[in-house]
């Protein structure tokens, strides 16, 4: 693959021509992770769809991993917050997790996020599928696995469900104190219940 | 108050006068809810948006707490259920906790329940804070206030979103094998989180 002159134009402030192209390809995939699910979708369908050749695709997305953090305007890949969160070892890995979170959601931009993908899930079993099949394959799950205890799967589950219910309670349902707490504040409550159930 | 004919004629299988007095009340608490949460509502003006005599709503519920339960179409009252889950003192209350809220939301009626209820709170925010309002003061409220710990609105706050979280991880998200696992493979790890938030 050769340098693209679009990076050049970006930086000199122009919108390149291939920044259509990316955004034509980030709306198709859209509506193909919500028809098939995250497992369900390919590059190689998505670019059919698009009716761009698949190696476009494979150019402007490094894995249907990073294409799905772009559909779903997600701020952060997984595959490199993973290895930040697993960090030296075991030990603070609830903390870390805890604290990633965090700061994904407090900003207010954040909050906006969350609250659109959990009415998602709630109101579209395709939504909901989705986002179960992005969250047990490439954040928790991965992280679980990584590990290596029993039952990983499970572990990933229960350490999902305590920050999505997190979520609900601070951003959507705003439970005080809990919606206005400072984070310092809230990492001893909830970073040994993600590090038990993660090695525990 | 004298004994109501409508109890008899309950049994005999007859639906009594009374029983559509009782609805309309349900029926005009249900907005006033809605309109005002749960805080701002109260039984005088259920009585006045509905056109009846107080005392003809107090004949019929025991309280405002009743009157929400009967309006939300909720399984249980916490005035009866909070004294079971603290049960002969705080040793225990985790799990009592985690296997009263599975009793009720694991059979169909009740998967049905928690996510009309969710999707409400999510999709309206008056919804929500009638939720947050009933739950943090009739029930997670109640029981860390009983059980004497520091900050117990915060405590219930966290005991809340890890079980509101699991519903939405069990019933909504349905992630595997969270999802399809035994209430009793469950409780061995969620039991000592809601410990630990309510009595640790």
């Amino acid at each position: 693959m050769s340098v693209q002159p679009e990076a050049a134009a970006r930086r000199r402030g122009r919108r390149p021509a291939g920044e259509d192209t990316r955004q034509a390809i980030i709306t198709v995939a859209r509506s193909e992770f919500a028809a098939r699910g995250y497992d369900g979708t390919t590059l190689r369908g998505v670019a059919r769809a698009a009716g761009v050749d698949a190696r476009l695709v494979h150019h402007y997305f490094d894995g249907k991993e990073e294409l799905f953090v772009a559909a779903m305007d997600l701020p952060a890949r997984p595959q490199e917050v993973v290895p930040l969160i697993l960090g030296p070892g075991p030990d603070g890995v609830g903390e870390r997790l805890v604290r990633f979170f965090f700061a994904v959601w407090d900003p207010p931009a954040g909050r906006e996020r969350i609250l659109a993908l959990l009415g998602a899930a709630l109101n579209s079993p395709e939504a909901a599928r989705m986002l179960r099949e992005f969250l047990a394959r490439e954040l928790f799950g991965r992280i679980a696995h990584s590990l290596g205890g029993e039952q990983p799967e499970l572990r990933a589950g229960l350490a999902a469900s305590q920050m999505v219910g997190l979520a609900l309670a601070r951003y959507v349902v705003q439970v005080e104190p809990l919606a206005s707490a400072p984070v310092d504040d809230l990492v001893p409550w909830l970073a040994p219940t993600i590090q038990r159930y993660l090695v525990g």
